[in-house]
């Protein structure tokens, strides 16, 4: 859901090629018994912005409205098919939906184009170097026939990259044609840094990226899947929390949710299920302590209400934790220290402070979430991300991700969306209905 | 899902107002630390199209492409909210989510306005005639607070028409300013009538339609409130005629599944359960018999692969089904003969002719999945169409329904929209994922 | 759950055995730090009547009560594991708990004893006829690992009986030691049958039954796999009614629930889900017509309260359906006329006649639950009785069934259960509560 | 499940009562046509041990086997439903099923018995203190029809003992005639001295417990509410430890699950989801260090298998952590330090010094699983729990609680129960399940 209609910068939209598509493509269904085949042609565009005025304002200046490439099959491809090889690779962490991809990708493959050489590269980014000994998997129908049903994936995952040139030495190994990369902000990272470097070494590697979010936070991807599946879920540690809560004498539930960078897996679930009272999110700040502040906010709930549940984003109040050496990941994300449990100790010690006598109850249930399967409107959505992946990487198109805008399948350049965070707009029409559903008013102390 | 980029013929984008909206908003936040509101205006529009081709002819043509009105909190209110009374009916056949508009508009009325009479009329549209006696419900948080967690709606519904003239002496009687009417094609056309009305006795009542189609098939609204819950649930009966199938020697398991004149909720939760081997749908014509139609089809699927999945939409197949008298049921909508039970005999036949022992399982899961609590996607997408719906009312606007366009809530006229009906593409994206997804062929005989 | 204490007639309950157990278990295994291992005895049995009164008259006469032998793990086999061939069969009806109990009768075959050669026979006792062609599975744990996470019978099933010279001939051919059948009453007599036959050919077969039956309705067995799971589906389909019936002016929710000869289902998913207001099922006689009857009391409570939900066992009222000419179906079984339909249209019938106009809406779930995955309660029941049929073959054990009774485990002879039905008694405390539940009165006019 | 046949030592069965039951039941009900009612005598009798070695042992000796008194309604009630006037509290942590044991006790008591004066005490034994001023809460049909769809406890709970005369003097206040105690051993201990206070003060108050603890580890109690519930959702962590362990190279899993004392939450999920290779309860003693040890076990796994899922039990392994100095809960139980996170740490430092890289991921889910509604089975068992509870108190009976034995709803002394743990056998049936399933061997050094 975008937040309100806003002028989109002016960004890069040109997909990025291997080379003239010649090969006829071997789709063809007979429809709805009719001969008609339709296949996407490059120039169809999806406008980027839907916002009247702003077009207004381009169309007066001779300007016309930026948009991307709308995904599908081609009619020209630039592999051939019988002699092509292709790879995937799922990287970082767990989202619900890496399996269906990687089934899309496959049948899309195989029955679509009869790509016939499909490995899986075991344990994300590790597969690809020597010295793991992750041995390669071959995909076909069989092999991923099922595993939408499983979460996790297939492949495995790992954090953390790996060196460019060992990666693409692998790729000339196996002689790749077209790798599927499925991860997140750090992967289409480094997505686009092989495929700068497979352009250095002059190979014909056609890199495609699936954006993997579960915190729905990527530049220019209105949806990531998995998302609807977290919220999903997430509502039932909400519920837990709330009877908790309201099952003691000033009761506290405090759950902890996904997101990082951005509250859209807390906002969105609070929406859900209207039980919560407090909403604390990377976006908005707030403080903790003063007259208007977070604290004081909770005690003058638990004082008029008797309970109080609270929703605390992964990346919320960064600034409280005064981190004395920043630690980072293997991925090389900065390390967040745990909120949560920041902050299930501050109010604890501020109602024991106060000689308050409060029951609070802590609820973390991110490792549920990540590793469930994909919900129906998940799978649904992960079909076609794969399918229109692979219609990408047949037409010799890389360097670019599958995102979905506008309702639409769309190309989006690595270029335009890596490095970038997608978040909630603090005046925009999300975060206005989270206030109204729990009522909560700014903690900042003026 | 839209289904490809298609140009929308020329709309009607105009929404009707009562008067001239002079009454300031009493909605104001002090959102995120600042001081700083943002109401949306009548000039915000959304591009219905966003089909980069068909924008450049309009350009061309120094035409502006064609807009829908933002939704969304006006500063301005024709309404003085201490005076305003509302009611609110739900008509029609259930569908999950209703419970949580009625929610929705109750506590933005009450909580965002300060409205303080809301009125809930029983029973669908008998409850505005006197010969019915159902009582009025009065509205407030304390009885909506927790209805969403309940399927079905609160207020209860009914089928069919009634006097126009009596539900306005109704209205007049009831002194009510602003009437949102929940429901499908049917009721929105008598809103539309019941507005004309209103304009015919010179009063000023809002009437503001809230869309209500669990087949997701009306004009103009991309997507409708509790078509998600549906292919959810619609998933778990294509699991169970899926292992019936497989279970016995030529396994037949046989779906009908809602969808009276479009197949969306057949073809979406084909893609979520990809267990199908044949969908129809009203949208795509095929023979029953003759060497290419269905019944050889399944037949031949049954001797190559041992079981067969049928999804059948209960509008498809019409022709098939000779109605000697056209009947009609309650609300003037021609009564399909239940083409489910129809398949299922066809079948039995069929096969009995030729001899061969089949397990034919027959499931039609309609009433447990209409009566359902939405789930937590349309929980949020409720909470949301019914804040809007009452933007829209407080503001003066009538003979419009609320509808969800290009992932923006958006206005749309009850004139441009009524009478039509949304239907899948046989040449679109959707459907040709269908058939991806079930390997199934044209069933015409050339 | 028993419905009272009773007195149990004498049964036989001796377990025949095809020889001497001479060889010693291969079980063995270091417990909790300690290096004991209890195996269980034949002389290890469990009562069968815990009503103390019934004892005290038994041990006044100077008798002792009726026991069953208790099941489990035996020091001595009758069967060397490195030789035995065992083959394993479903039929009949799908039910949830199917997989699992393939699953466990294989894990413990090959882990538990060592045995190599487990096979499956496909499509039930057709799986054994030569001309039905249907190829033998072998089964190991690498082919039933995740089975029980799916719903159905990875062996599939048919119904009805086949020649058992034939099967004998297939087992003799096939050279197994020991078959387990997992089936209902019917599929029971056909394997007492089988039984006796391989004792005419002084065959050495263990013969061992796995009792299945989603209606919960075999005799000496308190408890069978699946009905867990039956109810806890079944619920859902009350909820639907019931949101339908409270959704329209005289609304009717009629819910057909499996039940064959015992209203198990029907009467624990009432208490389950206690929305419902009438209960019909097989024990209990009832009157359609007549001042007291089922449609007047009907009629009685749509008066009232405007609503009522009816949950009707599928061998309810079969007095009322006048059979014309008995039908079987392929199991022999009498074919029921199906009393849901009838009830729908009695109902339809008697309230036009009356001139009033009611919602009537029909919900029969029963292809959706019976081919679910069963629920944890069933899997953790199944992988029990799985591993109890393997010990109690790999001792000899023979024309028998594995059932639960008091709790425990134990072995009941063919013999003593084949042919006869539990019940609900009409006077006990399930039926009691279900009156409770429903304040349904008697249905039988004086 | 009871573990094996055992004998069951000595027990006292007496069931204390307030003197003779004179008043005539209203019980009756036209049942099944007939007009006949079966009340239960005192002298119907469960048999405690089915166990027939136990009986000919005890026959033998001239003596009768030891059995519970039959829960069900009586003929004659010690108490006047007209005149009586009954309190419900529910105490400690929350569990799955007390609004429907809440449910269950006011119907009974209003529609079975006409009584018209029930009384919810807030927030546990808090609520009869003067000084929390929790008011109380009037008890009927109305305010109870729906609670049990939502899980905690419309009454609230608190932890902690309160003074026994200030208890008393509340109920005599209220004029109460029969209270119902819904907790654990805790409340169970406090509700017996209640009980003996009240025989001091020679009041005629009937105190009926009704045990609650989700770790089902109550004394004579087969079966305690909420557990089925509990082990249901446990299945779902450990779904998610299972992906995520597989996920990752050398991936661990370890999932933290309830059962302070006893393991029957670990164990039986265990079961339920046959995914976890190390189970931790405390009944069955391990080393944490050592070749043997917990520690280079998993590595072992590690190493062999590439990933590991363990279940700890809240309090197994409590000899590791060493208690500086004891701390108790509000509620006097000795405060267990967390051994999850212990175990996480361990496990994290072992392999570190090992310079193994593990992907550790750590899931708590007991909030989730507490707070969560009753499932459909828990939901049929708190009905008769509650009914039971009804009928006792009604024919005057005190000190008692209502348990299922054998399949049957008994009354058991408070005195026969209170103090002591039911615990796994670790040469019972269900560990050495549990070991089958995980494969995992005795983790002590020799």
């Amino acid at each position: 859901m975008k937040e309100k209609i806003a002028g989109i910068e002016t960004v890069e939209t040109t997909i990025p090629s291997l080379g003239e598509a010649k090969i006829p493509s071997p789709m063809y269904r007979d429809l709805a018994g009719t001969a008609e085949e339709t296949f996407v042609s490059d120039k169809d565009g999806v406008l980027i912005d839907v916002d009247l005025n702003n077009l207004i304002k381009l169309v007066k200046n001779g300007q016309l409205p930026p948009s991307f490439e709308l995904a599908g099959p081609r009619e020209k491809l630039y592999f051939d098919p019988s002699k092509l090889r292709c790879a995937l690779v799922t990287c970082g962490g767990l989202c619900p939906g890496l399996n269906d991809i990687i089934r899309s990708v496959v049948l899309a493959l195989h029955y679509g184009y009869g790509v016939r050489n499909i490995y899986g590269i075991k344990y994300g980014l590790e597969g690809f170097i020597p010295k793991y000994k992750h041995e390669v998997v071959n995909l076909d129908p069989s092999v991923v026939g099922d595993i939408h049903g499983k979460g996790g994936s297939m492949l495995g995952s790992s954090r953390g990259p790996q060196d460019v040139d060992e990666i693409i030495d692998c790729l000339e190994r196996m002689n790749i044609g077209a790798i599927f990369m499925i991860g997140g902000d750090g992967t289409l990272m480094a997505a686009k840094k092989l495929s700068d470097a497979i352009d250095g070494r002059n190979l014909k590697i056609s890199v495609v990226g699936i954006p993997k979010t579960i915190d729905n936070d990527i530049h220019l991807v209105a949806r990531s899947f998995g998302f609807d599946t977290a919220v999903d879920v997430a509502t039932q540690a909400i519920v837990g929390a709330h009877n908790e809560a309201e099952g003691y004498p000033r009761g506290i539930g405090l759950i902890k949710l996904m997101g990082r960078h951005s509250g859209f897996i807390a906002a969105t679930a609070t929406l859900a299920q209207q039980d919560v009272n407090f909403v604390l999110i990377p976006e908005v700040d707030f403080d903790l302590d003063g007259p208007r502040g977070f604290l004081a906010s909770v005690e003058k709930r638990l004082m008029s209400r008797g309970h109080a549940v609270i929703v605390v984003a992964e990346g919320a109040g960064q600034k409280l934790i005064e981190a004395e050496d920043d630690e980072t990941d293997a991925s090389g994300n900065v390390k967040l220290k745990d909120i949560g449990l920041y902050m299930k100790d501050k109010l604890l010690n501020y109602f024991k402070e106060k000689g308050t006598a409060v029951s609070l109850k802590y609820i973390d249930p991110s490792y549920m979430i990540r590793s469930l399967a994909a919900n129906p409107n998940d799978h649904v959505f992960c079909s076609f991300l794969g399918r229109d992946a692979v219609h990408a990487a047949m037409a010799g198109k890389t360097k670019m991700i599958v995102s979905n805008w506008n309702n639409h399948f769309v190309h989006v350049p690595m270029e335009a969306s890596v490095g970038k965070r997608k978040q909630i707009d603090p005046h925009g029409k999300l975060w206005k209905s989270v206030l109204d559903a729990t009522g909560q008013e700014s903690m900042i102390n003026k």
